[in-house]
């Protein structure tokens, strides 16, 4: 199977993570967005979006989108299971992926940014403030869903939820984005960092990556 | 088991239309969203987020977040599944609906338009160039993923891709998004607009819409 990403994005960072802790090997062929290699017509038929990730599985299907994938691996991987084996605590572990997902990220994304930077003359301040609103909001909603003396976001094993909220701290921070008001995420976080799986799948360790 | 939600919330709207696919009896209770309600305490015990919708399971546990609540009922209840039986037919309809709610859905939602409206300026034009620019990218992309001679979004039964798919369209002839180049969607919108299960879930047949 073939990961098809690019070392700094979420999306691909998120499916990087579900395969480590499945401890699945994969292939892993970088997309440089900066040189607009996503928008290839060979990349294009592995993502009709023009976005990462794509995944090509051992029987030579190519997914898209990192729920689905995710989904899929959990499917059709189901050892080292990433999701609880009780229904509420499945679908609380969805509800914190889908939450950042779909709350947060989408107005973290750097298309999006750019759209407001060069299409709306966002200063600093307004996309400060877009960024803290949108974001910090989602990510006052996962605080409160992963709940009390938490390990990990679901359960005492590291799963789909921290799949999905790793890559988005990891963007937070890179976007100044103020978490201080969301103490177990970031306790989790430094937690999941500490972790092989996590350190395996972090951005900085891909082929592709460009040095800090 | 109990739905709290808002009739023309989208999000409600998806899980309305899985739980009628499936054919389960459930209780609904409005949550007002003009007057406020879902930041109501008792609102925001359901759900954290002060969003809709809140999901009651038959065992009194509260779900949050469309996505999960869906996967929960198919879990739950796999008799008629919303799902196809294949893998890759599954991710096809999990990339589907992740597609419209990460990458079209959060674009169109009534609180960033009223964001962008009051605290950026939006004119009229800046809001249809964004709305277009954006959830119109996202169905461009769902219109290539649904691909060639499909009945449903994903198979030849409507499902959880139609789920996501029917309350996006909805809210995109709402907003006048510009649907002219995404002809399958607009053909699979109107086959399940004419079938019970999604006359039943329509906004304007809930017990709290307001008359047209």
């Amino acid at each position: 199977m073939k990961l098809f990403g690019y070392w700094r994005s979420s999306a691909t960072y998120r499916v990087r993570i579900a395969l480590e802790l499945k401890g699945l090997e994969y292939d892993y062929e970088p997309v440089n967005l900066l040189k607009g290699e996503q928008h290839s017509p060979a990349h294009l038929k592995r993502n009709p979006q023009g976005l990462v990730p794509a995944f090509e599985t051992k029987e030579g299907h190519l997914l898209t989108q990192s729920i689905a994938i995710i989904e899929y691996l959990e499917e059709r991987y189901p050892e080292t299971p990433l999701l609880p084996a009780n229904a509420a605590g499945r679908a609380k572990a969805r509800a914190i992926a889908a939450t950042i997902a779909c709350e947060a990220q989408p107005f973290m994304n750097l298309r999006i940014q750019k759209y407001l930077k060069d299409e709306c003359d966002f200063d600093a301040e307004a996309m400060s403030a877009w960024l803290n609103r949108w974001t910090g909001n989602a990510m006052t909603s996962v605080e409160t869903l992963i709940g009390d003396g938490a390990t990990f976001c679901a359960g005492d094993k590291p799963g789909m939820a921290d799949a999905f909220l790793v890559p988005q701290v990891f963007g937070a921070l890179r976007f100044g984005i103020d978490l201080s008001k969301t103490p177990r995420i970031i306790e989790i976080y430094e937690r999941c960092c500490k972790l092989d799986p996590f350190i395996r799948a972090h951005p900085q360790n891909q082929p592709d990556a460009v040095p800090a």
